[in-house]
């Protein structure tokens, strides 16, 4: 927050490895300026492994199972009920690292143009689910990773940053996806960063974003 | 040509300033193994100022003119007395740079994977005929430039190289393609060249490119 010095708190969701909330954590560690702390980590896999980075670091999780192929009373019931479990911890910001699920609009309304999420594409090219992939099989030399704000369409919301992977020969979907996992390892705490400060001002679909002058214009645009 | 020191006879095709097609004129003219020479230039427009470049440089030029909002037959004899004018003079490669009509499967076909577009986007985002404008409303942080083989759809063949642009803060339609222009300058020339020395291999989707060893890892993915 920018009137005073507390901490903004940060809720996380993650689904798998949560290499992202890794890095978060890891950056605001090292950075006294921050302005954030992850209060929460949230997941809806019991079975999530970046769970144990939560643990490691001694912050709370929220964790509700939400079975493939649920009905829409059954997603419903699973999305109030982490709502709540994530409420509970007072975040202000939530970001969604590696988070497989969509969150309806309800979810959304809670924490206006403060839900974050990071995908592996240069959008609006190759939403959804198999970004990398499907770069891949379209044979484009540039792709790279998208860090935006969350509406109500998937990977839609307006744009806060984005930078260039370029597409190696005879690359594979593992090495092209852990490249740009690399990027978006700086990227999104960059952007975590400039939320905490109440450094992003939303008009329309255009996102202005004051990063930090120590890191943003170099990192940003290498 | 590989296998000979010929030039490679090219065909550029433009509707506007042609400042694509000045660009290739000045990296041949500066550039002893390009490989290739432009033998005629053509256009849908009899005021492409672009036309002036061409008669500067001595090559010969085609203007068919095309109304706006022909119907189908009048295109199809538009195009038809349009590929006879270019056949004339035995391009081996066409270069749309700048040209704003759509072209059918049968004047591919006459030159299968030989006619390369350039487009001001990093496709498959923002195809179609106001890709920067489309790219500002849209927000994107970055955006680029394209150069693909053309195939039946708009916007669409196989990709041979992509630049990133950045999105600036304040920036306008106009600003913005002018920094996009200045990376075509360079990299529609590239890959005209690596067309020229037989150095592109296409297999689905997916095209390899060889790019001259002096100007292409550096300058395509700087």
């Amino acid at each position: 927050m920018p009137t005073d010095t507390r901490a903004t708190r940060l809720a996380v969701l993650i689904s798998g490895g949560g290499s992202n909330l890794r890095a978060l954590l890891d950056v605001i560690a090292a950075d006294a300026g921050f302005g954030g702390e992850v209060v929460v980590v949230g997941s809806d896999r019991t079975d999530a492994a970046g769970l144990e980075h939560a643990r490691t670091a001694g912050v709370a999780t929220v964790v509700e199972e939400l079975p493939r192929g649920a009905d829409a009373a059954t997603r419903a019931a699973w999305e109030q009920r982490l709502t709540e479990g994530l409420a509970a911890h007072q975040p202000e910001v939530v970001v969604l690292a590696g988070f497989m699920r969509i969150l309806s609009g309800g979810f959304l309304a809670r924490w206006p143009d403060r839900v974050v999420n990071t995908h592996p594409s240069l959008l609006p090219a190759f939403r959804g689910a198999h970004a990398v992939r499907e770069a891949l099989a379209h044979g484009v030399k540039l792709t790279g990773c998208t860090v935006h704000l969350v509406d109500e369409e998937v990977d839609h919301g307006p744009i806060l940053a984005q930078e260039a992977v370029p597409v190696l020969p005879g690359d594979t979907e593992v090495a092209l996806h852990e490249r740009i996992k690399a990027v978006e390892h700086r990227l999104l705490p960059a952007c975590v960063r400039a939320l905490c400060h109440d450094h992003v001002t939303v008009v329309g679909r255009r996102a202005e974003v004051r990063l930090a002058p120590d890191t943003a214009e170099q990192e940003l645009h290498p």
